[in-house]
């Protein structure tokens, strides 16, 4: 159905200033339609592959759809004169509403009504609680997820420009791992397979491969995931979205070494 | 009248296993509500500062201004009970006008409507011409803006998680960097600037610290910049994008060593 993650192109290749003919393997980037109820609420720039988990990942951590039981269908097609299947529908079950005033609101402003940090914790507050979940995870076994990631990450080496997403549980164990050259849509992808799996991301670790912003934190804590972990750094609003929903917030993560910005009782050393 | 690109934050950090309390830079992430003829367009998650000119940028790039003889009057302000500047009001020029449902679509559609890369060149057509622009720049001049990016960039080197993006005359001299945590955001500030100094981008290059995405050139075609330099790779869309709108795009530029995929004429070596 859908493209692969990466296409030969031909360019002209320069090595220590002298220009070549080359063919390099380039991240592939397309357009994505998602509609709900026969209607457009979004469209993503996207990596193709695995688009009924974006959409039904972004329609779960944007808080449209909250859980698997409010989605009937999924289905992939394409738009007249188009040569790739670019395009989800949603159907909502049985009972399900959907408000496309609603929607347009919490597209525009995403969780960040009132405008300041504060504000977009509360606006947060309206369709995620606090995560309470019990999961720890030991330090040594903590250190294994940037490895494990990059192995299970096909693409980064060969086109620099992926960003990989993982869900593991708390014995380290790679559960679904997904790339796209956005670093949202994987996240997305992986939440939702959990979804679509009817699984729960409650007693699991969010690892990235590259920065948490509020964004990614947002996701997480819709979803329920205790613990997120990243190679890189965090920004502030990620930092106190992370406290505000009692989520472990682990960054720079590196061999035996990282920073850890909330909940570090979520660790066994 | 915006808080600090970087702010201290304490946490938990782990050195060779060893955790000990200490103290970090985190790059500031807020959102920024952006207001035209006292409508919300966007709400943008950003780093604080230069928000005129992120604003002003934005507004140009995705097409919902033409130039800055269009805008009247910006002015930042903040909404009550917010203890930060985080909303721009841009009014229009006398002349101008506003269809709302008009930039609703150009939101939620991006340049993608049609849903498949040539769809979205079609789309990006519409508000963007190919650049004609004769500028040429030495191969040795290229190589030198990856570093004056880096040294131009403050707040990299302490957060790990800043983007940057840098407009360079044909000489190789750095008109204006600005940083965000956000990539199209570091592009809008750039752009924003030019557009209010009443500059054109049509002699210079754009270059980027991270990826170029299909956002990224077509923001640049826009504003009719004719060459692209970026320290990691393009996408399939970004590439299409530069060969369609004649813009020279460098991907993994380092040293003596760079891919070039589209205009090469533009570089003389």
């Amino acid at each position: 159905m859908s493209k692969g993650t990466m296409e030969r192109r031909s360019l002209l290749q320069f090595r220590n200033g002298h220009p070549a003919e080359a063919e390099d393997w380039i991240v592939v980037e397309e357009p994505l339609e998602i509609r709900l109820q026969g209607e457009s609420i979004a469209v993503i720039m996207r990596t193709p592959g695995q688009d009924l988990e974006l959409a039904a990942g972004f329609a779960f951590t944007e808080g449209i759809i909250r859980s698997a039981e409010d989605l009937g269908a999924l289905r992939q097609c394409r738009t007249e004169g188009s040569d790739g299947f670019n395009v989800v529908e949603m159907q909502l079950a049985a009972g399900g509403a959907f408000d496309r005033g609603k929607l347009f609101r919490s597209l525009v402003t995403s969780a960040a009504c009132g405008l300041c940090g504060a504000a977009s914790l509360q606006a947060l507050a309206t369709h995620a609680t606090p995560v309470s979940s019990p999961v720890r995870i030991r330090r040594d076994i903590l250190a294994t997820l940037p490895d494990q990631l990059t192995e299970a990450q096909a693409g980064f080496g060969r086109t620099g420009a992926l960003h990989a997403a993982g869900l593991f549980d708390r014995e380290g164990r790679l559960r679904v791992c997904r790339e796209d050259v956005g670093r949202h849509n994987a996240v997305d992808k992986v939440l939702g397979r959990t979804l679509l799996d009817g699984a729960q991301g409650h007693d699991a670790i969010l690892m990235v491969s590259g920065r948490t912003s509020f964004e990614i934190l947002q996701k997480a804590a819709v979803a329920g995931v205790p613990i997120v972990a990243a190679i890189s750094g965090p920004t502030t609003l990620a930092i106190e979205a992370a406290r505000a929903f009692n989520i472990t917030l682990v960054n720079f993560l590196r061999g035996r070494n990282m920073n850890v910005a909330s909940c570090p009782e979520r660790l066994v050393l």
